[in-house]
């Protein structure tokens, strides 16, 4: 036995002691089978705690606890006023490699450390994920709710409406949408003068009654210091006339579904338009700003203030026309009033989950809410009556090096949070990839240097992951690689894998069979990331002081610079080209005065660069950026590598055609 | 006083002394105040109880009961069974005469009976209303919870989103509109084979890997008796080419929103569809068929099959092309089947609301569910223990002459239930309208002959109301009259409603203040509806022998036989005109073999004939069908007397635009 792996062996020891604390939560047992069967199968199989259970586990109130259902609540926000003095839990990131378009695994990495903490080594601990979309759900045969033995139950109402969040985002959404293009026709068809009658009408006693949505233009304006009766025509001319120039308008509709006809369409074409048609199209709802400000926010008010703020379109002069222009801020919030309360969940070892907001990660940041996280955080947390800290492990989509970076410098900006542990999810299969082996493809067999051994394939893949290792470490937070084992991996590829992610600074690196046997398989990974979130680590030489920032964002860099940053210090680029739009897009920005804000990038996830085709770790390479786009709700401009499809379609053969339901209400097929 | 009377105040004496039995609801108090404050104003003033109480207090077990929030549940649907040797409760329609633009009060006057009866009289009852939509809610000041002092709290709740079902709705609407588009997509691109190899690939042992919810296909088209192995060409190509005509595709996408700009719109405009475009466009979401098929299900099988029922094209050689051919019946199912449990809420003072489906009275049937119905009846069921009945008090969109009927001839026929009695809503207002008054329109001031006495008009304006209880009475049921105060009435002016009731037949008029004063003030209103439902009222002249419909579905009458019969026995018209365009419908419709359906008629609800302008009872005159649909699910076909507006719009100055949320998540100016 070597010094280390003595020292290691004696922590673990350490750790496992806590084992003889009663476990916070009520433990509900797997009955293992090999092979594994389906998720839904599974998730069938398990019997949920009631819901209102799991809530007293976790110390939430039963005057803080909404239940929907038997199994799903949501959590108030008041929750955090009670437990503010609590210092927060540990707060443990789990990202990934560059993937195959089979998925390596993250989700269900997140719920199995989770379950190795709560269900296994007694501690309290939170699995903080995102809300799936209804389209993949029935347009790909696949869930989102983990998988295996580590995942989210019920999955079937996980999967489906929840409790409704998603269908708030596409009513807020919708109702923006529907505000805007009829403001269009209305203004095109009605006089200053009628348009002042219609919306402001004279009261009584004689004085104008400005609907209260229409005050914050008022004071945009600057006419809120002077009676409404006394404007110039000019006055109520700007007040009244928004004046859109319909080739600017940037918002969409929306529908939670994979419905590939929408993406193109024109609409106004009813004879009642009286012919004011314009081409538009919908997004996924999870594509929709209203979901980045929902994972964004960090309170009611806060969530009401982006609303408003929210950028539709520019008028013909090019000021920004917000939702607050359209008198919108109040109704979209209330129509969100519920939708910003977490949903708590459980695993399928009774742990407490938090499903909460699923921004699209194409175009968006990808990762659960700020305000789960900070729920989650103050239930783990220390006090005087719990000195021993709970975890929170939450994950960000796509890669380390695309979902990460943007949690780091958007979401965690927005949080005041930071990460005390990375954990980056890797498969020999994916690292073979990497190394030049054959494209993995879904519903086509893998080719045969995925099920044999072939270490010099994956010693030359094992690039991939140390890049996210290093890019990890730039923010100065410590890395656990976890590695995601499955059926025809050998040791000696998993040893490759720990090899090289030591070497690439990463503290540790833990197989971890979760899939196959839940909690317990995860065992030694969540040690592992106990200890590094811990800090109990013997070496502390990976470790920076401090966590910080890739960029800064109060005026030192520009927009143009923050990008750069970003696609030289995390994709590895000599340079980045922009387009003439993106051009044009920097100066329009610039002059409105959106500059000082986070860049949300939206590229590929299968590769480092923006090419999907380049494996490993590309380098000596220009990255393009085609678009800059603008979620100033939201609070973050998106700038794009590539077209980036924001409405799935379906396939010949959908997800759809095998769900049933039974006379008890069971649904089968649905994964 | 005379005999009648003196029995009368007899009953009333015997009703009232049921009183001093235990009420089954824990009161909630009012505070009336004068004048009354705006209905938010009055609902928010309120504390509900929490809904597990008002579950308990219905006798619905823990077990059977699953809250969404503190205020409102969802019931499973087993309490049926447990429930079933119960005898059902007394079943209370509420219906209106033809109406002004303002409404006359009958959604107040259900929840001002309920009050009534139970908070004041202690009986057993539930109000089984519908849940709105979400678009009038944004788009006109207003909601649909009742009014005043007679209403369903809490109101914002009820008025957004409530459980989720119409978003269900919306969900199961589009996705099947999704799944047909797109398939049509595919069918353009793909030969039969390529089509074949992708529905159903051939698995590992060589078989067919048919998708579940493509077998209800392969059965209709008579192959499930060979191995898929075997088909020939011509089946395979039968099976996999579903052929759509586009020009007959009736099936349109849904949003519960009022957004004029998709009434009508091009889809698959983007570059990815390959110029497949389409003309379509959007319907308000309670428009859709599927709400019609919420609402008319008596159990989630019943529901499956009618979802897999629905017809949304016609095949280039004219067969119809259902949800069960795309193989979506099992997805939609499985997305309704939350939705399919009744809404649990609750009155102002406390008594059970059922808040379930809401479809359209444009062109559907305008009634909450029949499963509501049928489990409010048994819960206000009697048995050995419980002797006394109770009461269910439900309404039906529009006018008697309208909603009356199709709840009438299609709810009923569907549930096989028939009311215990018609409470027709008048006022003084409408009544007047409709003997010569000025045209009443919403955000004006009323006429001199609306707020001063005027007997002559009220009295011409009578055979209004007098039409609609005969129409009533057609059906064998007995009819009380609801005269709504408002303040403006006089005693004379209800005297001479009074009187008219009685000599068109009605077994009752009684003046209800509901509004002003809650359940108090319907208490004689109620009194007169439970003698009536009873049978206990001394003469029984006015009520035939047995309920029956209208017209009979069992091929006795044509598809025009059923829609003449509605014409004139309804509506007063001595015949009927069928455009061409109907014609060539019902020759379709014949010849598809959709005859032995009733018929939902889509006409004004602001006259009894066809023409909103016709007030009174018009007579003398040829009621046009323009055009017929047909909703094969949901069971019923429907006749057009006009072009219906089937998504509304908003107005210059919207609802939205006064709703604001503070910090603790109150909504101001929602209503």
């Amino acid at each position: 036995m070597t010094s280390s792996s003595r020292i290691f062996s004696r922590v673990i020891h350490t750790l496992q002691s806590h084992q003889a604390m009663s476990s916070p939560y009520k433990k509900l047992k797997l009955s293992i089978e090999n092979p594994v069967p389906s998720d839904y199968e599974i998730s069938r199989k398990q019997t949920p705690k009631p819901i209102v259970e799991v809530g007293k586990e976790c110390g939430i109130l039963d005057s803080e606890l909404e239940p929907y259902g038997a199994y799903k609540a949501k959590v108030k926000l008041n929750v955090l006023d009670r437990l503010t003095a609590r210092k927060n839990g540990k707060y443990v990131l789990v990202a990934g490699i560059t993937p195959t378009p089979l998925g390596e695994g993250k989700s269900t990495t997140t719920v199995g450390i989770a379950q190795a903490m709560g269900a296994v080594l007694g501690k309290r601990v939170f699995a903080n994920v995102r809300q799936p979309s209804m389209g993949p759900t029935f347009g790909v045969k696949g869930g989102a709710a983990g998988g295996g033995y580590s995942q989210v139950i019920p999955m079937d109402e996980f999967n489906m409406h929840l409790t409704g969040d998603i269908h708030a985002v596409s009513m807020a959404n919708n109702l923006l949408a529907a505000a805007l293009d009829t403001r269009m026709f209305h203004e095109a068809r009605q006089s200053d003068k009628a348009l002042w009658k219609r919306l402001c009408p004279v009261t009584k006693d004689g004085s104008r009654d400005i609907p209260r949505g229409l005050l914050p233009r008022v004071k945009k304006l600057g006419l809120d210091k002077k009676d409404p009766n006394e404007w110039t025509d000019e006055e109520i001319g700007k007040f009244v006339r928004l004046d859109v120039d319909p080739e600017t308008v940037t918002w969409k509709r929306v529908v939670d579904l994979n419905d590939r006809s929408l993406r193109g369409i024109t609409i106004n074409e009813a004879p009642t338009e009286k012919g004011l048609t314009r081409k538009t199209g919908f997004d996924i709802s999870v594509a929709s700003e209203v979901m980045a400000i929902l994972a964004l926010s960090t309170s009611l008010e806060d969530m009401r203030k982006r609303l408003g703020n929210i950028v539709v379109a520019s008028s013909k002069s090019g000021e920004p026309i917000t939702c607050e222009d359209l008198g919108c801020g109040g109704a979209l919030a209330a129509i969100m009033k519920d939708a910003i309360k977490p949903n708590l969940m459980q695993t399928l070892e009774g742990t407490p989950v938090f499903v909460h907001a699923g921004p699209f990660a194409n175009i968006s940041i990808g990762a659960s809410s700020i305000l789960a996280d900070k729920i989650a955080l103050k239930l783990a947390g220390t006090d005087s009556e719990n000195p021993d800290p709970g975890y929170v492990v939450t994950e960000a989509g796509f890669d380390f090096t695309m979902g990460g970076e943007r949690f780091l410098n958007i979401k965690c900006r927005n949080s005041g949070l930071s990460p005390d542990v990375i954990v980056i999810v890797a498969t020999v299969r994916a690292l073979k990839v990497h190394g030049g082996g054959a494209a993995v493809k879904p519903n086509q067999p893998l080719a045969p240097e995925y099920t044999s051994e072939n270490l010099d394939m994956l010693r030359k893949g094992c690039t991939n992951l140390q890049k996210h290792i290093e890019n990890a470490r730039q923010y100065g937070v410590d890395v656990v690689v976890a590695i995601n084992q499955m059926s025809c991996d050998t040791a000696n590829e998993h040893e490759v894998i720990r090899k090289a992610s030591l070497e690439a600074g990463a503290v540790d690196a833990v197989t971890s069979n979760h899939w196959g046997k839940g909690g317990e398989g995860a065992k030694k990974l969540a040690l592992a990331v106990m200890k590094c979130a811990n800090k109990e680590y013997p070496v502390q030489q990976t470790r920076d002081e401090h966590f910080h920032y890739l960029y800064s964002v109060d005026g030192a860099s520009t927009i143009k610079e923050k990008i750069e940053v970003i696609a030289k210090k995390m994709y590895n680029a000599d340079a980045v080209e922009f387009s003439p739009k993106a051009v044009k897009k920097l100066e329009e920005y610039t002059k409105q005065g959106f500059t000082n804000l986070p860049i949300c990038m939206a590229k590929t996830q299968y590769s480092i660069s923006h090419d999907p085709n380049w494996k490993g770790v590309p380098s000596h390479y220009t990255f393009p950026i085609k678009d800059i786009k603008a979620s100033i709700g939201a609070g973050y401009l998106y700038a794009l590598a590539d077209k980036i499809q924001t409405i799935p379609g379906l396939a010949t053969r959908c997800g759809f055609m095998n769900v049933e339901i039974g006379k008890d209400g069971e649904i089968t097929g649905l994964f």
